[in-house]
């Protein structure tokens, strides 16, 4: 039985785009699920009664062009600074939010903490493949400077969150690079590549071009934050061209981040879930079903113990 | 008129793939352009005689998996040498290869030399728009390890190419980054971002996230080799996906490296083209063309003058 956090004033289209989102998903959770919902007095007063939401109604909220540590600080009664306070305080098993993405993740270091062992928090993706087998990709966002040392939590993490919570057993690990000699990439990737070599945790299999993103034996793809940020912008660009082309597939359904739950923020104590800021119903409704998987897979308990 | 330097020996398909390529290119070719080809003597045997061919017999070529920099040195007589050594003795106009992509690189700056204010060769790329027009992308894949102030090279380059063989005049520039926020990116990207917004010599139009790779109003993206490499892989990787999916459209075919000339190398004393190490016949025809037009553009010296 989980209780789901949810930033009612998160993203661009709040707090419409999350009612329409929460109605959508109900009858997907489980029944047992019940939600958190955290917002002002005149948003909440939208949301028609449900015995499953318990409504958290705060004063204030943190708009998408606030500085993020400043925000956190100063708002106190803000929906994320309660939500993430009542994760912290395990009255909920989740906090998800289409919101500020960096107050999002200061939120995280702050209020949940770092699990013990991992330096950084990291943003994760799940990449649809041809053989309808899911890709983990990570890091996607966060660490844009990484040193070599990050890429081994960032493949002990993938390689977790792949057998925890999406039922891979031994999860390959590949390095992104752009080539697949051990010498090839920046002097950032050489060393990483050495390092995931050595590291006796994961499973690695060596480096992965990205001319091989959708066709592939791999389950865990690691990258600096930087890079993995633009792969997955560039999947986004090929979606949008694919639409403006008039071209149809089920499997480019999967390219549209609508369609997708949102990204978890992980190495926290604590379970996260960070949605696009333009999220509409539908990605709302699938950052709620993410949260949920997330939270019931127990994912935090899992990382901390290995 | 013009002569191209061609590689017989070069890429994973020669010498048939160069043999077929060029039996395809020549009605493509001004009437007055023609070829050196260098090859061995047994491959140059098969090759049918053409009053526009100057075959130049070599005694050896370089293998895709020899060390660059000691087989220059060792091989003197080989067609990659013998090349490069015509074009610094202007007795051709452009090299063509899809041979060993680091040979030709260390040739490029060895033999050919770096124009003055030029501190690294860079590749570039010319990838397809929605709107029918093309995108200049540099550096797609030699300088992993970047500096801020090389960005103000590819700028450059990338805008004299633009001018001068697509005829695009005032061309806008973009660096690629995570984000359209200055603020956005590696210490590396925002440095950058500085020091492109000051430069007087292009026109810079701040950043282009991914996501609009295919649909923008921008002529160059500059971005870093490896982060280049990356970007260019994946749009490799959403071409074979679309193949796999059996999806048709024109738009795709452009996606198709086969259909692009190969990637320019440039900021050295000459005019180099360098094509994908599987080129197939189609490929080399288009690498051949790419060689013809950057020849009569005389980029060199457009380039040399600024």
């Amino acid at each position: 039985m989980v209780k789901l956090g949810i930033d009612l004033m998160g993203g661009d289209q709040a707090p419409s785009a999350v009612m329409e989102g929460l109605e959508r998903v109900w009858h997907h959770l489980k029944p047992e699920t019940s939600i958190s919902l955290y917002g002002t007095i005149e948003a909440l007063a939208l949301v028609p009664y449900s015995p499953r939401i318990e409504k958290i109604v705060c004063s204030d909220y943190i708009a998408m062009d606030e500085h993020p540590v400043k925000a956190l600080q100063q708002k106190k009664d803000s929906t994320l600074v309660r939500a993430f306070a009542d994760a912290a305080g395990q009255k909920i098993s989740a906090v998800a939010s289409a919101g500020h993405s960096g107050a999002i993740m200061v939120a995280s270091m702050q209020i949940l903490g770092l699990i013990d062992g991992i330096s950084r928090p990291v943003v994760l993706s799940v990449f649809p493949k041809i053989d309808d087998k899911p890709l983990v990709v990570l890091d996607v966002g966060i660490n844009v400077d990484c040193k070599a040392e990050q890429f081994l939590e960032f493949a002990r993490i993938g390689s977790t969150y792949a057998e925890k919570v999406l039922g891979i057993p031994h999860p390959k690990v590949s390095l992104l690079n752009s080539g697949t000699e051990k010498s090839k990439g920046s002097l950032l990737y050489q060393k990483a590549h050495s390092l995931l070599a050595e590291y006796a945790a994961i499973h690695f299999e060596g480096n992965l071009e990205p001319r091989d993103l959708f066709d592939n034996e791999i389950d865990v793809l690691v990258c600096d934050g930087f890079t993995g940020n633009i792969v997955l912008k560039e999947v986004e660009a090929f979606f949008s061209l694919s639409q403006k082309l008039g071209l149809e597939h089920s499997f480019l359904e999967q390219l549209n981040y609508e369609n997708h739950g949102g990204s978890p923020i992980l190495g926290v104590k604590g379970n996260v879930i960070l949605a696009h800021g333009a999220s509409g119903p539908e990605a709302i409704k699938n950052m709620i079903l993410s949260a949920e998987s997330i939270a019931l897979a127990n994912f935090v308990s899992q990382l901390s113990s290995i």
